[in-house]
């Protein structure tokens, strides 16, 4: 859920694209996503579009035709980058651990051709398992080593763990609104670092979809402006106040909120019974997967919370199908009383029938 | 700007993407858009972006590297899409006419190699000029006979004019929300129809954009939706709303009211010496294009006209800019009071020092 004066900022009147008083909103926008990413980077702006437009910001900019693309993959968005990589023509190679799993930073820095592999690409937080990716300062200075840049997936993490973009040495990093930011979805947050910029600036020929093109987006964030396409406005608005919230809670607080909530919650789901399903050192923080009680209808349960409970966890999905719930404690709805009312409406529906 | 309602839809509080509750938003949507574009394609929807992200949608799944394109330039929106199609890989041919021209169906006949060419692009409503494209089922007829597709620009066509999308039998329109639907910018009405949705489901490759796959799409789109990415949320339940209204006034009447309105426009701006730029059977009624007056400072009434009269009309760009003003009467914008306001400001500028 988004707070009510982010949703109240959505409905304010509209205005023009080049208005100086909506380039001012972009202003503030571009400043605060510095504060949530911790980066000076210039090239720090959000696209308009959901969070895997963000994706398509990163690879689609970055890759050209050939390039060398080494995509760690331990759940489905890191699949989905890897896929998204070769639709751009790149030569990807993958690695894989089982979802639910972390990487062993030395299984990068083996898989990682000196002087072949031009990009890294890896998901901090996967949403599909639950797991935060660590040691990321050791796989950035490993990349660089190997002339290699790292875009990180970080749609799950910004806002509710560190993620510090300038002092890890990341190269690309983008996000998504709605998840630890609590915006509504329609514009996702990125920042590109010198080493990508100039990678960008040398290719040899413009990236497929002009509405992604960052070096004309940059532009139309930059200091003088000029028309490149029509920003989603109202979403602006509402980005803008989140933002705003994020800040003046300070980061050092959101993310020692989100650690408490999770441990709450933790503790309540191993006392249902309900074992956890990543290993304590990987486990995510705002996203908790937790293993489905066997012999029970999983999504009847969550049918129910919804419909009687007014809570919404979401189910898992490929290998994970059935096996899973993934509970969300991000942003706004990282909330007491948000744990204790699933705890108690898990704890009905653990002792009824279904 | 946006009717009050579809402003107050944005602020609702958020849902899930596969909230059975969210769904039924996107199946009303598709509805409705059906209703607007005059269709009964199943493949319609909005694409999760602003205007220009529809164009992607439209070229990025129709274009596969070497395929013939056809481009109609007669503006800047024209030229965007032989850049597009160029950067998917396309071999662009441009047939072109000065800003503020339209095209004899004739030229694009004589232009249309069959069976060598793919796709043809054509501006229906050329925002940069003012200009409205007569001809369109002709031009789409030749397009057939040559085996090509016609993909048309409806941006600022759509909801002001008729875009008769069966009847006309254009293959693939777009346009976006914040014209002539007032709502806010962020999902962008699509539809494809039977020869179009062929060619798609024939590509070889799959399109560069993830983002934009319309296989894809349709599928998240349809009637067992599967998660493909995050919608917005929130600009969904405002373009519901907004095309509800639509619906409600009725397609007849709202284009009444555009025509009346642009016609009061159009007299008042005669009245105060400012001479029209585009001919009359080619007018645009929804935006109209104004000489501005020789020997003034434009960018100064302009402002002026924002900061003291709170009204904003748009500048030239590209050959036109300083020598013509754009001025919008679309969608919830199109009011007598608003006609009336701006040509009781401009008769003060018009008689004042700048």
């Amino acid at each position: 859920m988004a707070p009510p004066s982010v949703l109240e900022a959505m409905a304010a009147p509209l205005l023009g694209y080049l208005d100086p008083d909506f380039l001012g909103v972009l202003a503030d926008i571009r400043g605060l996503l510095r504060i949530a990413f911790q980066t000076e980077n210039e090239w720090t702006l959000a696209v308009s579009g959901t969070g895997t437009a963000a994706m398509e910001a990163a690879l689609g900019n970055l890759i050209e035709p050939g390039d060398r693309v080494l995509a760690c993959v331990h759940g489905y968005f890191g699949a989905r980058l890897a896929d998204m990589a070769a639709r751009y023509g790149a030569d990807v190679h993958e690695i894989q651990r089982e979802w639910g799993e972390a990487f062993d930073p030395e299984e990068i820095r083996a898989a990682l051709r000196p002087g072949i592999v031009k990009l890294v690409t890896l998901v901090h937080a996967e949403t599909s398992t639950g797991v935060l990716q660590p040691g990321i300062p050791e796989i950035a200075a490993m990349c660089h080593e190997a002339g290699a840049l790292l875009v990180l997936d970080c749609v799950t993490s910004l806002g509710c763990v560190p993620v510090t973009v300038d002092a890890w040495d990341v190269d690309v990093a983008y996000s998504a609104a709605q998840k630890g930011i609590s915006a509504p979805p329609g514009l996702s947050p990125i920042t590109i670092g010198p080493r990508a910029r100039k990678a960008l600036e040398a290719r040899r020929s413009p990236p497929p979809a002009f509405y992604f093109d960052l070096r004309l987006l940059t532009t139309y964030w930059g200091d003088t402006p000029a028309y490149h396409h029509t920003a989603p406005i109202s979403t602006a608005f509402a980005l803008r106040e989140a933002l705003r919230l994020v800040k003046e809670e300070g980061l050092d607080a959101r993310f020692a909120r989100h650690r408490a909530n999770a441990e709450l919650l933790w503790k309540g789901l191993e006392g249902l019974d309900l074992p956890l399903f990543v290993t304590r050192k990987n486990r995510l923080v705002p996203l908790t997967t937790v293993q489905t009680p066997p012999g029970r209808d999983e999504a009847a349960i969550r049918r129910r919370l919804l419909v009687d409970h007014n809570i919404e966890i979401a189910g898992g999905f490929g290998p994970l199908a059935g096996k899973v719930w993934r509970i969300g404690t991000m942003g706004h709805s990282s909330r007491v009383e948000n744990v204790e009312a699933l705890l108690k409406a898990l704890g009905v529906e653990m002792r009824g029938p279904a």
